[in-house]
């Protein structure tokens, strides 16, 4: 039985309501998940569509504090040390070079870069399923993509083998702040039919987008800075993270046939 | 209010339900989604998660008819032509570009591959996210990792611009076929505590499952040859897509600067 809703021409239902409502949570109620709760996160997770049906991504369950603290500093983000569940999903192809290796000895193509992205895909597509899981049982989430600003310390950190890479870390626990819904771009700039639009004028598009987000920032923080969607662009390209530009030299380091 | 029951061990509501309950549906009855619920699975993509708040994918929604035979061939899975929506979620990084270039002039980061990844990765969460949505309202999936058998090709049917990237396939309809749930691996060979575990012997390991899978091939169909995982990944090992193995060529001609 599916019960389902029109609301301001939106459909509804208990599980589009939970996903409409996605908020980044930052700080969490001091209190661990159940582990009932947790074994259900991870049944979702392996219940999700996999490339190929190899399931070719791993999770790593951040449990050890020292761990917690190197990734925060990573991440430049000191509440990850917070995070009561912290979970880092990585491509995982080495379980299934291994299989091959035992079965068969030829393991020849094991390393190219369509296996990495199937992992890449894998392990996106598994955080995201245990995202909306978590939130559907009230519980509140953070990807942190910033484990990436050095992938090769993440890997050190986890022992992790070859054929294995490091994808995005997510927090979850009960949220202990409400933030509002952050103000998104429209999907007219997003969503195209059978043809990429190239527009004329960009800034003109996104202008009341950048009036919007100035709006959530200036509300959010009286006292900070307050930034525009493009301003915000401008910013990040200005600063970039040299270890995150450089992202392929440690795959090729983890094992991986860049072919190019 | 939430409402959340255990059963089996497992915390259910509807969502996770939803999940748990996932089946990849090839066959799909001849009837479009109302658009009211399209535009319900766009706003549900506009809420995903987001690196850094950036956006950077797009979604090309596919009509024409001789563009979905195309990707029918690229794909070499000829139900494509009949998935009554069919999407394509793309890494974009053209849009923020544009707007750094047209409000700064700056753009010498805009190309690296950390912005690649984020538009990766954003991609494939909204395609999850949305995967969760549609099944919620009753409706069956499909991923279409596939596309990438050919990406400059789907790169050529799109006319996708500079720092764009083809990611993955969805077809979406009402499910004209009732599958089993596929078996998956154990979370115990894919969850780790604070470190990875290599274990002895693979083969030993997955005996359960290779046997699992090879009883759900032969109840599937029985003039099929039936696989065991480990037989598949050997197959899949033996036969790969040379287009797929250097996708990175592709990825460097669409502008981005690989840095390795």
């Amino acid at each position: 039985m599916l019960l389902i809703l029109i609301i301001g021409g939106i459909f509804m239902n208990e599980t589009i309501k939970t996903q409409l409502n996605h908020k980044t949570i930052r700080e969490f109620k001091d209190e661990r998940i159940p582990e009932e709760i947790f074994k259900t996160l991870m049944e979702v997770a392996r219940r999700t569509p996999t490339s190929n049906g190899m399931q070719s991504y791993s999770i790593i369950r951040v449990k050890d504090n020292d761990k917690k603290a190197t990734i925060a500093e990573i991440c430049n983000q000191e509440y990850v040390k917070r995070t009561p569940e912290l979970l880092i999903f990585i491509v995982d192809q080495f379980r299934n070079m291994m299989i091959a290796k035992e079965k068969s000895g030829n393991v020849e193509n094991a390393r190219d870069m369509d296996r990495f992205f199937q992992g890449f895909t894998d392990a996106c597509l598994a955080a995201q399923n245990v995202v909306v899981a978590a939130e559907s049982m009230g519980l509140g989430t953070v990807y942190f993509g910033s484990i990436l600003n050095d992938p090769q310390k993440i890997i050190d950190i986890f022992s992790l083998p070859e054929l294995t890479f490091p994808v995005v870390g997510l927090g979850i626990g009960y949220p202990n702040q409400e933030p509002q819904l952050k103000p998104r771009m429209d999907m007219r700039l997003r969503l195209f039919e059978d043809k990429y639009t190239v527009f004329e004028n960009y800034l003109k598009e996104i202008e009341d987008y950048d009036r919007e987000m100035t709006e959530y920032y200036d509300l959010r923080d009286a006292n900070k800075r307050v930034d525009s969607f493009s301003d915000q662009i401008v910013t990040k390209l200005k600063n970039p993270v040299i270890k995150r530009q450089e992202i392929l030299k440690v795959v090729r380091k983890q094992g991986f046939d860049l072919k190019i």
